[in-house]
């Protein structure tokens, strides 16, 4: 799983913007294209996380995508995710590993190339690089230009996917820079069909890869 | 330290509550008698849940005092706590218990003689059954009177420490009903003198215990 990942068209889960049913809301975003899908839940409880990312597990696994849980590493072990995305306020990547081990992914968020670095270093799988535009979605989120994310892209030899603020009219932008994929939240969750924006972007992706 | 652990004066953590420093504050509390120390988080991130936890590690490591996490159990693992209580909100018992293996310790809120006995068959190491008295500390707490209290204790036969609203005044009721400890946040954290409160609550709990 870790090796063959696609990271081109990759899903950060928001509850409270989806306008259907959000199992439902997911599963449409994944036949339209989505190729990875990870679960946030910023003011979920433990109990209710669990259970959700219980259901995930479930339907991405059904349809072979891998699953990634931000934040808490219990929750990715308890429901055996494919692997974790930790944010700087987040637990230590080090601490991480040693609590997933060495077969999990290990997802980490970089604004500038010296964190992209350090990350690499302490063996990230991927880095997810934001925001590249303003977004709603993560209020603390920090902006990161084009030529940087190009910088970290060229820096490191791990995937580089995109996220903040990404939708169908912008997508071509970062994927300008040379990355493997675009991490997006409302731009397909929000949407009043998931699996045609999912669709949509997917393509924006394929033809920035010439793919 | 699972079967030897002492439950009399069982400390679970507020920083919000603290007059000062919140590491002084709990090692006053240590000096003063408490045998257990729960750190309790609800609003900070990982990164700060994880770095305050190490913090108290070393410390209750130094005084050979048993260290409990609540709700998480990644936290848990990631310093090596002697273990983990969850309360009704938190992961499954079962969840939790194949993250953290048969070592750790893992304590279990409730509030009547059924969860006391669902908790028990799951394989709870011990109760915290509460609340006890009206608090302030946790706005969701439901209020267990001292006859339940007793009839819990008399139903398991793991340890059973009284939660919510205990202090000095109050304290000798829960003991009353043959428990094994109290559970005190406010009167000990929130206490002018931390380790004069807990001096004073453990010998109420021992007098109430005739050692």
């Amino acid at each position: 799983m870790k090796n063959k990942l696609d990271y081109s068209l990759y899903l950060v889960t928001d509850r409270t913007l989806c306008r259907g049913e959000f199992i439902e809301c997911i599963e449409a975003a994944i036949r339209g294209g989505v190729s990875v899908v990870q679960l946030r839940e910023k003011d979920a409880s433990s109990a209710e996380f669990y259970s959700i990312a219980l259901e995930l597990r479930k339907l991405t696994r059904s349809y072979g995508v891998p699953f990634i849980i931000n934040d808490r590493a219990d929750i990715a072990l308890a429901v055996d995710a494919d692997g974790l995305h930790i944010g700087q306020s987040d637990m230590p990547l080090d601490v991480a590993r040693s609590i997933l081990g060495s077969e999990k992914i290990i997802g980490v968020s970089a604004s500038c190339v010296d964190d992209a670095l350090l990350a690499l270093e302490e063996g990230a799988d991927y880095l997810g690089v934001g925001a590249v535009f303003p977004t709603g979605t993560k209020s603390d989120a920090d902006s990161v230009g084009i030529d940087e994310l190009r910088r970290i892209k060229d820096s490191v030899d791990i995937p580089v996917v995109a996220i903040g603020g990404i939708n169908e009219i912008n997508a071509h932008i970062p994927m300008s820079a040379g990355i493997d994929g675009i991490s997006v939240v409302s731009a397909i969750v929000a949407s009043p069909s998931p699996l045609d924006s999912s669709k949509r972007l997917l393509d924006i992706v394929k033809k920035s890869k010439n793919i």
